[in-house]
């Protein structure tokens, strides 16, 4: 099965499309114009934003690779049946089983399968593309390029990526919110994106599956590391997934064994989700030897806890070595792993120290806490420096003096974490 | 044993100040200006800041409740020696066994001992009470005036806490950085928090202790939460430890054996404790039910599994309640808890939701994600208004969208996460 015309469409129609900015059908449509081929769709207009507008899908007379519904639940079906140019639908519309329609749901699946389309939604987002300008979703802006596919069942936590990427200078290969999934699912998807050539790991915001075993089936044969989210753990939360997208969240230890079998990797929050998709896209060949440098010896007693936690190992600095951070190291420093640098830590000793074990065949915890001998941005530039041949996590304790250095590591693509645990575990699923 | 002269000095001894910017003494005594009675000691000036400098702390003829040292490591027992006139020494000055001389710190204790006075420290970083103004710390600033007792032995982490809380508006009734802790050490301390009216929680990052039985009697007598993050818990961490401040970090398993006789909270990372130090002082009465509001279902449903994994429960609508609710949300939105108002929800959404249920006897959990439709700085208000009167963890989803609401938020008192997952965590620990 192919779905390259669905996520790489030479074409595409957005029905229901409006020039009321109240409306997402404005939203999508405008998100579109600049896309190759665009068509407005609507019978009660005759050009919207300067172009023809098509009172039918059909009316165009041409085949079209993606077709885009954003009107009522209730006249999906009429729109389906005639359209028949159309290849892939995406449907933003809501109004279907996850709010107890269960047969019109039934019914648009019949009729785009009558018409060989394939269906992304009901009740969904809709998709980015970053790398062919594709944004065919309401949200307000599109997402920088990046090397992580992620597909999500929360539409929500879409926009949350989408702004917490932005601040963070961390962008996807592609976006999916898949919605209430009735047709293309989420194995589908990871076989299409086990393919494509900008895409290095999928992430995945699972609530539930229909079909558990298509899922692992998929999941074992993809070459790509995958990362997921599964939430709808519990009682509670398997109630709220019901009202939330009409999945059954089915039993937590079966899909357990199957993340298990598949080699996926689970993360078990929200904020673990975003970390590794940070990681993954900013982070290239993470090894299993890590490095700390830290200006403060209690942060870095609590990396090396992360470390052995995390199935990592605390690399060995040679005699050599030591002897010439011994020399580079204020009074009272440690030049063994984890390397403390102490509190009179100047940038030069920042430095100098990685520039000593820069060539060192490890990962790198790179730990400031802002002092009044050390200029926090002039530090973050060799750690730049550094994130460029090796694999670096950086953990600038948070703060009115470290805003600016934060924000040079977060533009110049290195992985900046909250803590040293954060930061070690990202490290630890890494590698 | 009253250590009240020590944390509420009626007269301050620096000595080694100095009025050169680059040394540590310099800053200590510079914070002290202010503060009720402060002398300087050092025998190279006659005057430092336009105050009389004395050559020594005995030549200064009168009792003193603190005297402070911040000279070189072999300097300090001539000091003590002669002081008799001093109360109880902090002793900043590093190079003790920490640096392998363990020889000097029992000298310096011996000689304490003989005149009657206390110790903090050595290889500490001084105290800060912010209810009496007194910074005798050289750190940058002074903290802002909390309800927690924060005693640390890391000194960077100390920075860490001062930098972290200005940015979220959280301070300390005390900050105590313990150092080697050669007398006066954790136990002694929880006694005294545990009486002071200021304290209400206390806070603990334990590298290792030398009298354990002493401190599990000390907490299991103490009255008031203590929360602990023990580093140094793995094998590499406990070398760490060693070589940080000179403490044999113990085994993990004794220490989480004696938390949980002693009912202390144990955190897992650096996060996690700011975190509680945080929710600490501006969570009151945290209740075990909880209440989601949220404009996110996926949200909800993370945040829901949450509840149930920490042990917390989800509070039952009522049918009326319930029905004044389904007015109030848009179409497709679940009046039950977790109580979805989907990402249609308007700021008055949120107002007319936190009116219907703001006076259930529940913890709140305020999720907001940024839409078109939503002003995030006004929906601040009425999560602002609500933590007047109720337990209120708020998690508004990070970007620019949304900066200045979480800033809003912050200024106000209100403990806001980045995560739906470490707001519900830290309520879990409260409750």
């Amino acid at each position: 099965m192919n779905l390259s015309n669905l996520f790489n469409p030479r074409s595409v129609a957005v029905i229901g499309a409006s020039d009321d900015p109240r409306k997402i059908s404005y939203s999508i449509f405008k998100n579109l114009l600049s896309y190759k081929t665009v068509y407005p769709v609507n019978p009660n207009h005759k050009e919207i934003s300067g172009m023809k507008c098509y009172p039918t899908v059909e009316s165009i007379r041409k085949k079209i690779d993606l077709g885009i519904i954003a009107v009522p639940s209730k006249v999906v079906p009429e729109i389906i049946k005639k359209g028949k140019n159309v290849r892939n639908w995406i449907i933003i519309s809501a109004g279907f089983s996850e709010a107890g329609d269960k047969k019109l749901e039934e019914e648009i699946l019949a009729l785009a399968k009558k018409n060989k389309q394939r269906i992304i939604g009901p009740n969904c987002m809709g998709i980015q593309i970053p790398n062919i300008d594709l944004n065919a979703t309401f949200m307000p802006r599109s997402l920088q390029k990046g090397n992580v596919a992620f597909i999500s069942q929360s539409g929500g936590f879409c926009a949350a990526m989408l702004f917490q990427g932005e601040q963070e200078n961390v962008g996807l290969s592609a976006l999916v919110s898949v919605g209430n999934m009735i047709d293309v699912d989420i194995a589908d998807m990871i076989e299409y994106f086990d393919k494509d050539k900008n895409t290095s790991a999928i992430a995945i915001y699972l609530e539930g599956l229909k079909d558990g075993r298509k899922f692992l089936d998929a999941a074992k044969n993809c070459k790509k590391p995958i990362v997921v989210l599964k939430i709808g753990k519990t009682e509670e939360g398997k109630k709220a997934a019901v009202t939330h997208t009409g999945s059954m969240a089915g039993s937590y230890e079966i899909y357990q064994g199957a993340f298990r079998q598949a080699n996926i990797i689970e993360v078990k929050s929200t904020e673990e989700l975003f970390d590794l998709i940070k990681a993954f896209t900013l982070i290239k060949n993470a090894k299993k030897e890590v490095i700390i440098i830290t200006n403060g010896g209690g942060l870095g007693t609590a990396a090396a806890d992360a470390v052995e936690e995390n199935g990592l190992i605390l690399k060995e600095i040679t005699k050599e070595k030591s002897k010439e951070l011994i020399k580079a190291i204020p009074f009272l420093g440690n030049s063994k792993n984890p390397i403390d640098l102490t509190g009179n830590a100047t940038t030069s000793t920042y430095e100098t120290v990685i520039d000593i074990l820069g060539k060192e065949n490890a990962s790198f915890v790179i730990i400031l806490i802002p002092t009044a001998v050390i200029n926090p941005e002039k530090a973050a530039i060799s750690t730049v420096d550094l994130s460029r041949k090796k694999p670096v996590v950086a953990c600038w304790m948070s703060g009115e003096f470290t805003e600016s250095s934060i924000n040079l590591l977060r533009k110049s693509g290195v992985a900046s974490f909250e803590s040293p645990e954060r930061a070690v575990r990202v490290l630890g699923k890494l590698a």
